[in-house]
């Protein structure tokens, strides 16, 4: 294994480059690094010359003066110049996008129907309070979304627009709440979230997810008498050998009715997951029937059924919702990150006319808001996003590249003794490492293994999107793939054989 | 007093006025709102036909078809189609902005420089995820804010960037437990805030905040035994009649000690409160000596001391930050809203490398993360908004109009039987209302006092913001000033008159 790189020395393959401020590294030091504990985050990569650009500087790292807290502190990320399509310009190379942040990036970097539309936002009006005032932008595109949940099956009736995907996951919450507030049912209190789900990084989010590594300092400070966990439906690591689909959904069926009457039936608001789970086990759909079962169950006792699709939803999965291929419809579902594609904040709560019409009859008011609630240059970027999912087909775009990138994966990696497993819908597919291919055991923490592939992958040029704790929520690598909706066959085959070059490179090292 | 506007009907005194989508109404009807329930949100105003304007068709309201979660469901807001400087354009007239949303707007509206500088970012990069990607404008700005608040005596290192003044802060309580988990304190789980206190929205928020209205539906949601009250330093309401304010401040000091004993000194992580509390009580600055006191206090037992500097921050209070005034630097402090005046999302967490260290020593990674977390539209708007205050001196402003505006303040009201209390600092100002001058007896929360003012005072064409649950968390009513910093003195005394015709009229109704 390869040692700690301790800050002011040069190691091997690890250039330097001197930015604004002061020569730093561009290295994450991983083994010092505590696995799982990052949001997921990719490590920042070496930057080694391409050909026929000019070399950078290299000189003796030091210790990072930047004065933002980055994700690592003892180390600087790339410095991005430029962004188009499915590229990302640093100062010297170009790194083909296989993840546009976390799943964020939809219709592809510096769109220039998007910078247009944004730039006459920002002309007219952007920000105003939507406690006095209404925009054309947000009515539109709430108008746009509830149609299109609608012509899938719903009755949904309202979106709430707000910055982040873990602001939309606590005003989901707290609907949820309301709703069973002002229709008297004051003793629906808990929720039921998921083991190894992730629903965003505030503290209610926190409480309702299920992620070891990202909750641990913080669990004194997580309401955990409101929030309660089942098992996730996590079919390569908890089917069992000879269990059937039908027979592992029965068992979970039954794990949540269980939970249901251990905390009382009528005392449960909602249950809520991920409808194919995001950075925390990495990418993993459902197996057939498993929500219809639990909508049955929520149904059975009058708690709501949320679905999290902050992630994987407005899309990527090849369809526009990730619940539309579970034969099953939310009563509340969040989205946030493909929505606007980065170019702006925005997020979306899209409540059901069940849910909304107690507080509509009630009080009129939802008991919450945030400064930014429908932002106009968000709700804006939100409308041309649809607009342009629409004109350029980028969803159907979505389902093709899906069949494609998963007949890539399979085809490079299926023969891999330390690939585990790979599993994805659409354009948002992870690839789980093991130890051993027969047991499933993971590589140790100690390794790192996801972030130094994905840092190999970025060093040759590919960025995708590191994950840990896969297994058990601190043991477990898997790396998620889920660039732009405009990748080409061309770019995920690289992407893919990137992949299998990087797995190989850092195995050979330790 | 007036009864409820039924949906459906036509009251005399509000109009009605065709939308894109259909007939609303622009009223709220204010006698079924539950009083403190709103994110302090003015209500959505008659839209009275000014002089030389077409009438708006006059139709009868019928129910809201918007798609949007308003803050009223029932009311459709006023349409904003334009904003420049201090005014915000509707459909058919001008609105003087005398509160910048949540006192978010401070360079003004559609400043050309903002517009310029975030056009140019958006073409070069807008999103890149910041575990792989930094940009010059987070590094920049990050630089900015460390340097500045250290030429004000602080030491701080790092600057931490999020969307939300709720990010902000969560960020802030999960950086405080991290800094003692990393050296070893792990039994520091408890935090201290204030009742009356407002510090966010987000579940973790609201167990910080003490404000009863907001966090009333979702109290068995929040995590009780790790967040803790103290009474608000809030001398109109709670200084004893003949108490000096060296009293006051040693009782309060007394009182904060014991809640250390009662917990455990060695058990507190941090004591944290808004330096001027904004939207629960009113722009209450706190007596001299105060926050000297409540730093004593945690210096002793080793806790960190978090000032929110969400609403009050970034020159609002006449300094760049509020606890400039104070005789205190905070270890931990969050800025938003006025760090980027509503032109991009963007909120900061500032850390002492006090704070910093034990981190950077240790794991070196801060445990949570956010999609948007460095976000280069962001930082880059919070560098040009920096780079107005310093060419236009719009700090200085804030402190020289927030002279002539407390003047006009007690010119105006300071004979009104129902003004019972005028307080704020530079460009941030509260008056409050009482039914009874001598008692301070509040209104009854039926009445909606205070968002009927903001309502008829927007009837007169100034935006202020509105406030209630002021005195004890439910009753009690006040509005708060906090126009852009570029306003005028002739439009400040337009504001004062406003409002105090506006409390006439509203008084003369009920």
């Amino acid at each position: 294994m390869r040692p700690a790189l301790p800050l002011g020395a040069l190691v091997r393959g690890h250039t330097c480059v001197r930015t604004t401020t002061s020569i730093t590294t561009f290295r994450r030091p991983l083994a010092t690094m505590a696995p799982g504990l990052v949001d997921g985050a990719a490590a920042p990569a070496s930057l080694p010359i391409a050909a026929g650009m000019a070399a950078a500087p290299v000189a003796a790292p030091t210790k990072s003066s930047s004065h933002v807290m980055h994700r690592h502190l003892g180390v600087m990320p790339l410095k991005a110049i430029r962004a188009e399509g499915c590229y990302i310009y640093g100062e010297n190379r170009r790194f083909l996008d296989a993840c546009g942040g976390a799943a964020v990036v939809s219709v592809g970097h510096g769109d220039k129907r998007m910078i247009a539309a944004l730039t006459e936002q920002l002309n007219s009006v952007n920000y105003v309070h939507s406690g006095n005032w209404a925009t054309d932008c947000s009515e539109e595109l709430a108008e746009v979304l509830c149609a299109e949940a609608n012509e899938r099956g719903g009755d949904f009736a309202r979106a709430y627009f707000a910055l982040g995907g873990s602001e939309a996951v606590e005003s989901a919450v707290k609907l949820a709440r309301q709703h069973f507030v002002e229709k008297g049912e004051l003793q629906r209190t808990n929720f039921i979230g998921r083991d190894q789900g992730f629903n965003g990084n505030t503290l209610g989010c926190l409480a309702l997810g299920g992620h070891k590594g990202r909750r641990k300092h913080f669990e004194p400070m997580l309401a955990s008498g409101a929030f309660h966990k089942v098992s996730p439906c996590y079919a390569y690591r908890h089917q069992k050998e000879g269990e059937s689909e039908a027979e592992y959904v029965a068992r979970l069926e039954t794990e949540l009715e269980a939970k249901f009457q251990e905390l009382g039936p009528e005392t449960v608001a909602a249950f809520c997951a991920e409808t194919v789970v995001g950075a925390t086990t990495g990418c993993v759909p459902a197996v057939k029937g498993y929500f219809q079962a639990c909508r049955r169950v929520c149904d059975r006792h009058g708690a709501l059924f949320i679905l999290d699709e902050v992630m994987s939803g407005m899309g990527r999965t090849g369809t526009l919702h990730a619940w539309e291929q579970e034969g099953v419809i939310p009563d509340i579902f969040t989205v946030a990150k493909g929505i606007s594609g980065g170019y702006a904040p925005l997020s979306a709560v899209l409540a059901s006319r069940k849910v909304i019409e107690p507080i509509e009859r009630g009080s009129k008011v939802f008991v919450s808001g945030f400064t930014f609630q429908s932002y106009s240059c968000g709700t804006r970027a939100g409308l041309e996003v649809q607009k342009i999912l629409k004109s350029d087909r980028l969803v159907e775009r979505c389902a093709e590249m899906g069949v494609f990138l998963e007949a890539e994966l399979h085809r490079c990696l299926d023969d891999h003794p330390n690939v585990g497993n790979i599993r994805g819908r659409g354009l948002f597919w992870g690839v789980e490492f093991v130890a051993d291919k027969g047991t499933k055991e993971p590589f140790s923490p100690k390794v790192g293994l996801s972030s130094r592939v994905v840092d190999d992958a970025i060093s040759k040029g590919v960025v995708m999107y590191t994950g840990s704790g896969t297994a058990d929520g601190v043991a477990g690598d898997h790396i998620l793939i889920c660039p732009p909706y405009t990748i080409t066959r061309e770019q995920l085959t690289e992407v893919v054989e990137t992949l299998r070059a990087a797995l190989d490179d850092v195995l050979a090292q330790i």
